[in-house]
């Protein structure tokens, strides 16, 4: 069993394409134990955002805290605390920061792929 | 894809076992396409806790708000926001609710399991 913050773990910085201003934590993921599926946390600072790309694998995403939007190739749509988004394979995707406070939210994709 | 506040889902009221005060909602699951993990959202309102039992799967949890325990068979521990837990497979649990407000968590299991 695990029981942490998930501030205890050390954030990654993400610079990669159009990421910016944004910091990752795996919280839960193989090192734990975890053989199925990795839970991620993410931070978007003000003006943050996550690189807007696409792959192979799903994203379950809950919104904790802050306000930001979800942008696709189709629509962009506004998220806050309580929202939940499915992004399956193959979806264009990118999370964008929109108001002033840290934009926090949890991302679980499966294993097997690159935890962060 | 899917993007919702969780509380636009229907929530189920648990009563088995030594669950009281409790409620949770589906909110990412097979209808959905999600092929590979299940993300489910509870309210335990004051009062409140889930059932003490214990099964094969893991959970990977995300404590959105208010404040509450896990309590296992070796241990107590304080749960709040931001709190992180993974209870493996075969590890007996329950979570309460010690405040007066909703203590609310995510909850995400494997494929493959009742998802509520």
């Amino acid at each position: 069993m695990k029981i942490i913050h998930y501030k205890e773990v050390e954030p990654k910085y993400y610079e990669t394409g159009t990421a910016q201003n944004a910091w990752g934590r795996v919280v839960i993921g193989k090192a734990d134990g975890a053989e199925n599926f990795c839970m991620r946390v993410f931070e978007l600072h003000e003006g943050g955002a996550s690189d807007y790309h696409q792959h192979d694998w799903e994203h379950e995403v809950f919104v904790h805290s802050g306000h930001g939007v979800l942008v696709t190739d189709e629509e962009t749509i506004e998220l806050g605390p309580g929202n939940v988004v499915f992004i399956p394979g193959g979806q264009k995707h990118q999370l964008r920061n929109t108001g002033k406070d840290l934009f926090i939210f949890v991302c679980v994709i499966p294993s097997g792929v690159p935890e962060i």
